[in-house]
């Protein structure tokens, strides 16, 4: 029996677990996992149903729209392997991971390409048999070397936007191209170290923790809603190399587990936040 | 407005978030918190919903059994102040901690009596002004000795009974009288060094991690359904005696986050595993 | 037998462990732990022992003197129980902490005051024989206030002061008074969220791990050096209260981590960083 | 300048570091880094240094030994390169792993060869120009299976074996083969949850974390050494194989550490525990 992920963002109000319970039960479906998050601050309400059986997506969006608040956001994704798209700059360890999590089948998506500013990852790329694309950024201007990324990218229409150590500033042009779909990992406990070379800032603040963020990627540098943190202890034998080392592991490991989060349709932005069901 | 917290315990089948939600919306109740687990392996479902509106218990209970299946458990608990009874020896540690953060209003419940087999915590428990009682084992049968101290616990129908450090032996008789009540915290990462002193084992064994379990208590030592667990980094400095310093800082963190848990109505018991809702 | 710490700071060079242990060795004396650190950018080097044995420290000194740079920080503590004064707020889990350990034997050191700006915590310090000192901020200037605290504090001539969860910001005077003397606890993972309400801030930033950093008080607000952090991971289901009542087990977890490396003379400051020996 | 590591392990007794530091110091090297430590209970002493300079290590060796008690080990290990061969069955992930490292040059070592009782993973290895030995077991004695197996790993003379998932029991013969060399990645927090499938032991008994252990290998299955652990949350919504995905990360994770630091010489063995230095 197919499955369906159905996904609510809406204006909390009493009745909605009851209304949508009552649609979902009309037309047979079964609830295979249910979890809903009500944040009573703002008077939002989140749900995240895996559902069974046989449906029309069209007509089942139909019926929940009759039901739930005008401002609701309903999305009924059929269960199955997303695309992506990865772009990299020089550094192996987060895309290499992914190459080996694609390549035993533990990645439960599609890398359709990776694309790079240089050529040093195509060999690597190459082995497992995915394209890569080498678009250099010498001699041109940010916006029109963007531009050619953005239209390779589209080439591919993926859901997701995997940087795995993308080292280039994206403008407001890229995020609006695809918006909620840019995932970054950032190699900073953010908010801590914002910005260029965090484990240099972290090894002269003296800290005694290191950490990554994957976050998504919005206009503000460092700033989009974060999806996955974690940490790891460091001492003063450290030596910021050292640090960006033994970083590697946290990067590629909150990284892996954020992208897996948004395989599954878990994550919902909820203004500079982010609500995981 | 009253708050209500509804536990439900059942086998799984289509339409029970329908069934529950259209009784909750008919008595114009809100759900202010609800989350629910499928188990899919052993088809059960178990559900916790925060309520708030007027509504009589009793009324509810039973609109409730009418849809649910026969062999379902439900309960509506008012949100309020549970009651606890610790059981120590001689070591402070987790019982200071719960009168620190009794006396400061941040334990979420009333610590109606202290019980131990030593008189060595008297002094400290009766600065907070909390009868103490001392039940000395000394020339008693094991079976004698309990059902003194049962006796004492039902003078006070705890909710829960709460074994900050208790070192002796429970009876199966000790636990068919406070069924799902009784809180232990063991010294180690269960199930890893089950039994006496955990962290001689654990320095024996030369492990570089340990850790803290907080279980319910059954018949069998040290295998009732885990609740929380937290660890710690060790490395071949420590001594044992290093090792059990730094490991009561977990076991009372441990324990305070799995007797809030409890305080929280969160904890179901399946098999010998908990859900945590 | 006598046991004494060694502590030495100074510049690297050829030799240096060869001419102390040297010395070490011509008076009979046992080494029985040693560490040492070398920064190779710095070119620095830290060294803690543990020696036991018959020893005048005066003539040890001169001698070590002798044979060391000009440079050179060295200290010959005999080890005892330090003296602690604390200073306080209204909030009492770090606070209480302290005394529950104090109580017990664990915490080895002599308590000698607690000093509060507000009278709150006077019945908890009380319960456990403690000298207690309102010293109201009232009506005063901060100078004029904090010349009190000054003032109290040196009538117990501590070793330590620990400031736990002290809510009023030093002036340089304080500091100068009692340099590499005053420990406190920051409620954030520094230099994430520096100054007032991290919680709310690490709430509004939708971080998933929150944290706390024992460091030592500059003149430079949550800028002082660093000597022991932990964290805690967090979900959307957190409101910022959550945050802080989960948080507070990390800052007395952190706090009391932090004290014993101050009380066995483990934390060379270096710069604005620690090197724990 | 040539750099050395210096291990000695021997009995503690005094004037050994002043002994070890006089002989550097008469033959004009440096101590680039330093490390003791001291084992009351057994009395054992192990030291580890990185020097640098000229020098001949016959020679310093033989010095070393006129000073140091009669058992001691010592070891003067140029610093560079070492050879590993990898044993592998069908999972990828920790051999994956590796291969990423290798290629980036993170992994400081060569991989000589990786050998498996199956052909699945021949593609992957060949890809990185590595020689892949598939030796099937089917139809074969465990001896006369393994004796091909050590033959095989003898032709590349490799300093440390590193089992990366390889699962097959190994007989007391092959560890008499490569003492102190092979290193194997247990996919639990050893001691709990030896043997097969521990995943489903963890998952069968309710724990809220799950762990991984790099150990030495003994004739003891699961028994050996322990060089690292880490550990991982889970809840009751992890089904096994959830775990199983889940501890993957941390599998290669913690066998990387163990591995680096074999490569680094930090590692003794002492009983059947680890002294990291």
């Amino acid at each position: 029996m197919k499955e369906y992920i159905l996904l609510i963002d809406t204006i909390d109000e009493k009745g909605l677990v009851y209304n949508v319970s009552k649609i979902l039960f009309a037309n047979h479906l079964n609830i295979e996992q249910n979890a809903e998050f009500v944040d009573k601050n703002s008077n939002k309400f989140f749900m995240r149903s895996i559902i069974s059986g046989e449906l029309n997506p069209d007509i089942l969006l139909k019926e929940l729209k009759e039901v739930l608040p005008k401002e609701s956001t309903i999305k009924i994704n059929l269960k199955s392997k997303k695309d992506i798209v990865i772009l990299a700059t020089k550094e192996s360890h987060v895309l290499g991971d992914l190459l080996i999590r694609y390549n035993s089948g533990e990645l439960d998506a599609n890398i359709k390409a990776v694309i790079a500013n240089h050529d040093y990852l195509r060999d690597l790329v190459e082995k497992f048999d995915i394209p890569f694309h080498c678009i250099s950024a010498d001699d041109m201007e940010r916006e029109a070397h963007e531009d050619l990324v953005i239209e390779k990218i589209k080439e591919y229409s993926p859901d997701i936007i995997v940087l795995a150590k993308y080292m280039r500033i994206l403008t407001p042009k890229f995020v609006e191209n695809f918006p909620k779909q840019v995932l970054n990992i950032h190699h900073s406990f953010l908010p801590a170290f914002i910005g260029a070379n965090p484990y240099k800032q972290a090894h002269h603040r003296g800290v005694k923790i290191i950490g990554a963020t994957a976050h998504y990627v919005t206009d503000d540098l460092d700033e989009g809603p974060i999806i996955a943190q974690d940490v790891l202890r460091v001492d003063h034998t450290y030596s910021w190399e050292d640090m960006r080392r033994a970083g590697r592991n946290v990067e590629k490991v909150v990284l892996s587990n954020a992208l897996q989060l948004l395989l599954e349709d878990k994550v919902f932005v909820f203004g500079n936040k982010t609500v995981i069901l």
